[in-house]
Formats: structure tokens, C-alpha cells, sequence
């Protein structure tokens, strides 16, 4: 399976015409996949990994990130000050002397306070000022990770390889111009579920295949948490055949959003009712 | 002929299901006389204008920004602090003690000295370390502006409106997931000819539109000496029909970017051969 992947990035890599590759590294599944299959196609002086971190990041993600660039030439730059003085952290002060297993209990709690449904309410455009807040906090965040990876990418004449898997692009489950765009997405025809699988056979260390899935933009809200089920379970919603394209262009990739979005708030009500 | 755009950014606006606009201006013609057309879709304050200029942006143009903005309760946020902290500016020390003359001199004189064609260069990913700095060094900009704008429209459910016209759009002349992204784009359908029309129909001061045209990112660099080309000849070389649809969403304008591209490429290589 890992070969068919390797042969369609090389590919991609060449139409292209660029002659090396940017990577964000989360320290999450996707990510760790991606630079992978990333390194059988390019040697490892072409390839620029970059962890940007932030204030709310998972400490534990940031320790795996480096452990899965240690081989690399990589760059790791907090973005936190960034978003200081965009005064996107202007609600909480103290912060760094809260305890993360607060955080995480304190930002848990107020989401399930927020109602039943919140991702369906978001799919819809019907989400109330503390959510829309929540919503411009967590997106801003991946977007200016996307500037400075698009920055690094532009001056060396690299691609940017972004992370976004199948279940997450169908479900809409990324930022829009954040994560959710690249000049080639490898995992973009693989279900979370074969993610796993992939990651196996590539020997992605155990200990990162076992974290719960999480965009690690507020502490505490996990992929599961936000989506209100399991990654595996909600795969079962997406009707939309496992064929087709290995890779997307960024361009074809961002088209499809929307469709996609009415495509599993339909899905997602008629399973209710 | 106004009232067609109108009516279609109405429509826009309310399939968006959103409360109001965002809108970012620059001091040129094409956001002003979108936010001359938004006015007569929303109330005064459901509209947020927000003006983001950095060190380089033209004082003159700044200025003309806040007199488009002077009836709104409007945003100014200098982003060039962001912009240091982010590496972007070490190339130049003391460069607030240089004359706005002579820096556009000089950025002139350097984009002179990298040869022909450049924006054919470009297009065709075949740029050298300088011009690829440059592109790496303006691109930044107006993706760090995208993310301040996406952020204000998140948190107030407002949409992003964008100011590209269909001359920019079909030349690839624009950042991609900076000022190329947007919820509604109610230009897109006017070529740059189109525009200076509408402009004058819609009273936008002559001051503005008698400026020479730029997307004010690097002193000096107008659209015209990047093109290599004055942008009403560039029209001809474009042959899509002119008609279809009157806005786009953010997706379908991103995905036809590509093709465009390309297009161009045929053409003017076409035209020089």
C-alpha cells in the first residue's frame, strides 16, 4: 500500500516543479505519516520540517514533534508572541501559572456547556457569540502557521505538503486556509482508520499512534470532543466512494468543501431522526 | 449597471447566512468601490472596514483609506510589528530614515536589474533566489492580513468580502490564501476597465482613481512594472467570455486559478512568439 502513496507524492513532487518540501509536524498521527512518506521520495536535505508551537499547545505533542524531526535539519518556532500581539490571548491573563489539566477540565466543560450538536451548529452557521469566539481563537491559529509555512516554502521554491486525511476533508474538519490548504495533500485519499493502518507499516512510533486524535488548538478539546463522536464511527456517515485521485492540487482540494459540508450535515440529520 | 452588482452581493450576502462584512482597504479603487456597493446592501454598522498597512505600505495610500473609511467605525491595526517578529524585515536596518523616494528607486532599480519577463517567470515557477525572496517577502503580508480579517468576521458571524477584480484574477495576480480568498468576491465579473466605470458612477473620489494602480507591497513595485505591461493591455490578452456568473464563492474562485494560470501563459507566450 505505502508504495502506491510514495509513487503518487514523487509524482505530484514533479509537476510541481519545486525543488524541495515544507511540512508543519503536529506531532500527531497525520503529520508523522506524511513526513514519511515525504522522506522516500526526497532526500533529507530537501525536506524542511517546521513546529510551531503556541501557548496552548500540548507539551506532550510538541516532545513527540521533535522526536519525529530528530533526523532533520528541521525548524521550530513558537508563534505564540504572534498571536500576543494580534490579541488573539486578551481573555486570559495568569495563564502560564494555571496547570494544564485545569485548562483542559476548564475548556471541556464550558464546550459541553454550550449545548448538544455544537459541530453540526457550526456546519450550519448557527453557532452563538461564545462558540464564534472559541471558532476565530482556533482558527487564526493554523492560519498564521499556514503564512509562515507558505514563507518558508516560497523563498527556497519548495512545496508545502499539508496533512489533511480523507475523514477530516469530508467532514470539513480543518481551518480554511489554514491546515486546509497545501500545494499537495498525500493523505487526502485515506480514511483516518487507514491512516492507522499506513502508519504501521511505516513504523510511526506506537506511543504517537495511540494519543486520541486532536487539532491541539484548545486544550482539552480533542477531535472527539468537537465532533461529538468517534473519528471511526463518524466515517461510517461519508457515503462518498473510496476511489478516485491519489493526490489533490490545492486548488481541486478547497473546491470540494462545501459540497462535502452539506453533504454530511444531511448525512448527520436523517441518522438522527 | 450598479444596480445588477448590488443586487447579486445581496443575494450573496444572505446565502452566506452571515450578519454583516469585514472588508480590508488599501486606499486603491477596487476596495473602494466595493465598500461603495456593500453600503447599499448593509447598514452603516454591520460594516467593518479594517485598514492594515505595514512599513512599506504608501503613506498617501493609507491616508486615502481613512478618508474611504471616515463614515465607519472603522479598524486601523499596523501589522508591522507582527511582520518584524516574524523575520521578515532583517534585510533592511534604519529603514525608517530612508526617504519613501528613494527606497521605491531602489526596489524599482533591483526588479529592473532581475532580468525580463518576470511575471512570465513567475507564473512559470522559474524565479531565481532574489525574486523568489521578494515573492516570499510580499506574499506574507497580505497572508497575515487574510488571518486578522478572517478572525474580525469569525467572532461577529460577519463574512469576508474580497476585492479582486477579474483583470488580477484571470492573471493570477493576486496572493493566494491572502487577498486571492474571500466569502464573496462581487468584482470578479468587472475587469479593471470595468472598475474605473463603475468607480465613477459610484462617486469614488478622482483622487483614487486617477491613482497608478498597485498592490502596495514593496515601494516602488506597481502593478504595472511587475506585469511588464499596462494592465488595460493585459485585458486583451485574457479570452474568456465576459459574462456568467456575477460573485463567486471562495471555492470556485480558488479552484479556477490554475487553469487561468496557464491560459495566460499560452497566451502571452503565443503573443511574443
Amino acid at each position: 500500500m505505502v508504495d502506491i502513496f510514495v509513487n503518487s507524492l514523487k509524482t505530484g513532487l514533479e509537476t510541481l516543479k519545486k525543488d524541495g518540501a515544507v511540512i508543519g509536524i503536529s506531532g500527531g498521527i497525520d503529520s508523522a505519516v506524511t513526513l514519511k512518506l515525504l522522506e522516500q521520495c526526497l532526500p533529507k536535505d530537501k525536506i524542511l520540517p517546521m513546529i510551531l508551537p503556541e501557548r496552548d499547545s500540548d507539551p506532550k505533542r510538541i516532545c513527540m514533534a521533535k522526536k519525529i524531526c530528530r533526523d532533520y535539519d528541521f525548524k521550530k518556532i513558537s508563534i505564540t508572541s504572534i498571536l500576543r500581539k494580534l490579541g488573539i490571548y486578551h481573555d486570559f491573563k495568569n495563564y502560564f501559572f494555571i496547570p494544564r489539566g485545569i485548562k483542559e477540565k476548564y475548556s471541556r466543560e464550558r464546550f459541553r456547556q454550550s449545548g448538544k450538536d455544537i459541530y453540526l451548529r457550526f456546519l450550519n452557521s448557527k453557532l452563538d457569540p461564545d462558540l464564534l469566539n472559541a471558532l476565530g481563537y482556533l482558527r487564526i491559529k493554523n492560519r498564521i502557521r499556514m503564512a509562515i509555512i507558505y514563507h518558508h516554502a516560497e523563498i527556497r521554491n519548495y512545496a508545502v505538503v499539508g496533512t489533511i486525511n480523507k475523514t477530516e476533508y469530508l467532514l470539513g474538519f480543518f481551518v480554511p486556509f489554514g491546515d486546509g490548504v497545501a500545494d499537495i495533500m498525500p493523505l487526502l485519499n485515506l480514511y483516518k482508520t487507514d491512516v492507522y493502518e499506513i502508519a504501521r507499516e511505516l513504523e510511526v512510533p506506537e506511543e504517537i499512534i495511540n494519543q486520541a486524535p486532536s487539532p491541539d488548538l484548545i486544550p482539552g478539546l480533542s477531535d472527539e470532543l468537537i465532533l461529538g463522536m468517534n473519528l471511526d464511527i463518524s466515517q461510517k456517515y461519508l457515503s462518498v466512494p473510496r476511489n478516485s485521485v491519489l493526490s489533490y492540487s490545492r486548488h481541486a482540494e478547497v473546491l470540494r468543501i462545501k459540497k462535502t459540508k452539506q453533504e454530511v450535515l444531511v448525512e448527520q440529520s436523517f441518522n438522527r431522526n
